[in-house]
């Protein structure tokens, strides 16, 4: 039995969206259960409205303050410290949740999630990660948001961070890692990336890597197939998750614009229908549902703000599938993996790389 | 009569592409010159090989060195004095031709710009400019490479370089300009994008200024015709770019798959088959043919190294366009018309506004 934390005050349309997704969630999966975080008069309502009165597996945790999207993350996460953020990772500390979603402040998210759970030892700064859709698969994106203006050492630590997701997520060993950047020359991309690259090559050159490093690659690889991560500071990640959303959706509209533009069109729309909606559903990115942060411990999912119950569902789901698959071991074990090839390395050959171990660093939402 | 100087000898299937796209250019305008620039005997072959060794309006230049992909930008320019791209841009500056198109080495077009032509003056660095399609038109991309780590300063003026291309390209009064960021919120960004943001509200504030700032933006608003301008640094701009185009074909080949999926769907393809082509040519961005670099003394267009014949013949109809619309001239206007906005700011208001103009800066790519 997994017991999922969801934060119910978070998103744009709170609790009602919260409390549909967990109905649906529990009701679809036998071996769980929610613990639906905030105020409990609103959400024992809309469970009424809901007709759920009595499911058993949902359970309510009452929480009397609420993070908005327009707080500062670390000030509100020490001020408002009875939040139905904070308790559902509290929650988790306590051993009571196995796991938190939540569709609030992505940067309080994180700020709670290091203040309360704390990093897996040896991780930099914890990284989000999102999986794009591919012709041959998927692709794991890492970071798309935490780490704005991140160290190159922490760069280089996304790529490993990506890759132990690769591998939990996509069940890909060695898995295949580019560096994002704008072009594919080395001399291309800013100090940063330059740097970065430099790190990733010693890391994965070493004995102990379980990684394959393609180099230096440009925004259009993440649909190519040819990589399974995507390794990028978090402001030039989150440029291409939101780009890749919104060139989805453009082309969508396009394509409706393209087939009610003329009565053949038409006809063939309708017979081409299945196809078309077929395309559709596989190029939502809400039907994915929430991005791990990874590098903390515990399993912590975040989902959009402006989450449908479906997106929301998913990211239940998607939270229960990584306790079940011991995604936080998994990570834990790449780090510690990888911190011995780190360790192994002479500080003079890769200058740079341990000095930023144990720094907190600033928070950089 | 406008004469282009096409550097023959740039791109990956020079100088066949050069040639074919020359020869359609000129039999498709009137008033349309070209001068090939490169191995006179071997463009002379090309055009004798293409049936055409007399057209009266293609002249060859010969030039006896070539800048390579992987030249590094400054010093090839330096070292390789009679390459054929650094001979279009002194066919440009000697007043023998109007405007210079290469499929090469863009950095060290960039570096051709700054050492022969020569900056506008008050203009801090070029920017390179793309143009993508919305629902409701278009909105320019500034800058898409030229500037990989810019200071704050150069991304405001991208923004002023942007929206004089918004004028002219899209014939946009007062464009409404966006500033690339991981979010809306001001507290998003990295120091140099929030710094930048800062720069423009101030910009946008003053009298004489002809933009709208919107604010920050995420990568999604490109395509949805909110904004008319994104401005952003060369390297998160070059990744919405390359995003885009790979978000597009990865698009178009999953449209593919859905729709012989079935044979319903096969033949509701051809009915739609009209509408699927059109669509298609919408979304290909080799159509649009060429990126203006901006700020500049001269009209430059770039066009990408795996350019088609038809992606150059309208990368160079776009450079003919250019010198007819004035566009050299209309960003000289929009920087001056600014510059004294910017002269007439306090510098204790608008920390580090000034301090970049004359300053060369390093040479990004």
């Amino acid at each position: 039995m997994r017991r999922i934390a969801v934060d119910a005050m978070g998103g744009d349309r709170s609790p009602t969206v919260e409390i549909s997704a967990s109905l649906a969630a529990v009701r679809g999966a036998a071996s769980l259960r929610v613990v639906l975080v905030g105020d409990e008069e609103l959400i024992k309502d809309g469970l009424v409205r809901l007709g759920a009165r009595h499911e058993r597996r949902i359970s309510v945790r009452h929480a009397s303050q609420v993070i908005d999207m327009d707080d500062s993350p670390s000030r509100a996460v020490r001020a408002k410290r009875d939040s139905s953020m904070r308790a559902c990772f509290e929650l988790v500390k306590a051993g009571e949740a196995d796991a938190i979603v939540s569709a609030g402040n992505s940067g309080a998210m994180l700020a709670c999630a290091l203040l309360v759970l704390g990093r897996i030892p040896g991780v930099l700064r914890p990284g989000i990660v999102t999986t794009f859709p591919t012709l041959r698969g998927a692709c794991v994106l890492c970071d798309v948001g935490a780490n704005v203006d991140p160290k190159p050492e922490v760069v280089a630590q996304l790529a490993v961070l990506g890759a132990a997701a690769a591998e939990v997520l996509l069940g890909r060993r060695r898995p295949r890692v580019g560096l994002l950047s704008n072009g594919e020359e080395e001399s291309k991309g800013t100090a940063r990336i330059r740097e970065a690259h430099a790190l990733i090559q010693s890391l994965a050159r070493s004995p102990g890597a379980e990684l394959e490093y393609v180099g230096p690659v440009e925004g259009k690889d993440v649909f190519g197939g040819q990589i399974d991560v995507l390794a990028a500071d978090g402001f030039s990640g989150n440029v291409v998750l939101k780009t890749a959303e919104g060139a989805a959706q453009s082309f969508l509209d396009l394509l409706d614009q393209a087939l009610s533009s003329s009565l053949m069109a038409r006809v063939g729309a309708v017979l081409a229908g299945r196809a078309v909606r077929a395309l559709r559903r596989r190029m939502d990115y809400a039907e994915t549902g929430g991005a791990p942060l990874l590098g903390v411990r515990g399993v912590v999912v975040m989902a959009h703000g402006r989450s449908s119950p479906r997106a929301l569902e998913n990211a239940i789901l998607a939270a229960q599938r990584h306790v079940d698959d011991g995604l936080t071991q998994k990570v834990a074990a790449a780090i510690s993996r990888h911190a011995g090839v780190w360790s192994a390395m002479d500080d003079a050959s890769v200058p740079g790389i341990k000095k930023g171990i144990g720094d907190e660093g600033r928070h950089d939402q």
